[in-house]
């Protein structure tokens, strides 16, 4: 297998209410990459939601008491922490001014996905997309290429760093399933379930970086069978999560 | 930027003692890849560990009562729990029948990495190298490429699936520490350390597969400053676990 992965230079700052599918046509179009059903495209969160308009302005949130009372003891914005709270449906770890929520959506990360970076106004902060599975499939629709991540940077436990997820997913099984499978020796392999998208988003983030790179990522040479697709397959049910 | 990322087709099956860098080096001669400064390697622990021996008989263990406990309790191999418990240095988590460890060299993982997939023997299993940095660094010398990674495949919290992740490196600094750069619009990016190590070893794992893919997957076109490295840089310190 050979893949090849490759962000689209060419693709203008994108602005609320961009209409993201014909920038990301245009700028494929400069630069002679073919969109078909042979490309799977990954677009970082962050123009999916400036595109979407899924932007919160601070000056119009009053932090509750809870809010204030957080962030003063981290030296935080209060608005900012009352922003996270509303995009929350529970608090993971509240510890050390690091706030770890899980989303409306089930995505449990820091600051439930908000942030203030590439978007030009102090008061103004990204939520993430409503519905990123909804996202991908407009834009796979729209594009005619094979599968669409939307992918954002997650910190993990144990490990340092930030690294690339899906978070919303169209024509791709997230999970590539090899119980039952057996391995070249004829063992049948027990607990291995791979979470393609998430690799997939891995591999794109290297191309994206985070100030100079391309939030827009082709990816050719990748098979897979053709399937709707959500990211929800890739987040822990309670009952499998030891770590809420 | 455009990354290549591409599977040793030609690589035997390894077998325990051989020359692991003579035979990456002759599969890459045969395809026609050459191996220079400008490639990352990436490695499959599996096939380090069977190279360097770091292989255990199950028939030579002698299960302690609390891993027998355990392993009756969830209808496991005891021998098997005590090899695991043998190489953590601490329990994270140890409940429904999963026993998600801190291994000898501080790697969070399931099962310590204790694996008995693709060994051909049930009475064997695969333990991690003893020294994946210096396993990394070996390679990347007998082999004269940019960089090395061990990578094995990991399961996360709160997340399906499993990835693959960096637990040795030679030559790359495994994070991209981009704080104090700044966003498009001048905003200094407060939190951004990306993992490429473990970036890298997604996108490595995607040519990799379980069963049908390649244990040794060249990168080339990704570009970094030469730094010696170590995968001990991914592991975080008690003092930001949040999730111990």
């Amino acid at each position: 297998m050979r893949l090849e992965i490759a962000g689209l230079a060419s693709l203008p700052e994108v602005q609320r209410d961009d209409d993201l599918a014909a920038l990301i046509r245009e700028a494929a179009a400069r630069e002679q990459q073919p969109l078909d059903v042979s490309v799977l495209v990954a677009v970082a969160q962050k123009i999916v939601s400036k595109a979407e308009g899924a932007i919160a302005n601070l000056r119009e949130i009053e932090p509750s008491a809870f809010a204030r009372s957080w962030a003063a003891e981290w030296g935080k914005d209060p608005r900012l922490i009352e922003l996270i709270l509303q995009q929350s449906r529970r608090i993971v770890r509240m510890d050390r001014g690091v706030l770890i929520t899980e989303t409306q959506l089930g995505l449990v990360c820091a600051n439930a996905g908000v942030d203030q970076s590439n978007i030009g106004d102090p008061d103004l902060a990204t939520i993430l997309p409503k519905d990123p599975d909804s996202s991908a499939r407009h834009l796979r629709a729209a594009l005619g290429c094979g599968a669409v991540l939307v992918t954002d940077t997650f910190g993990r436990p144990w490990r340092e760093g930030l690294v690339d997820v899906a978070i919303g997913v169209a024509g791709l099984a997230p999970l590539r399933d090899l119980r039952g499978s057996a391995d070249r020796h004829g063992r049948r392999l027990s607990a291995t379930v791979i979470a393609v998208a998430d690799q997939l988003a891995a591999a794109a983030g290297l191309a994206m970086g985070k100030s100079d790179g391309s939030p827009v990522v082709l990816i050719r040479g990748f098979e897979w069978p053709a399937r709707e697709g959500t990211a929800r397959a890739l987040i822990r049910t309670p009952e499998t999560d030891l770590f809420r």
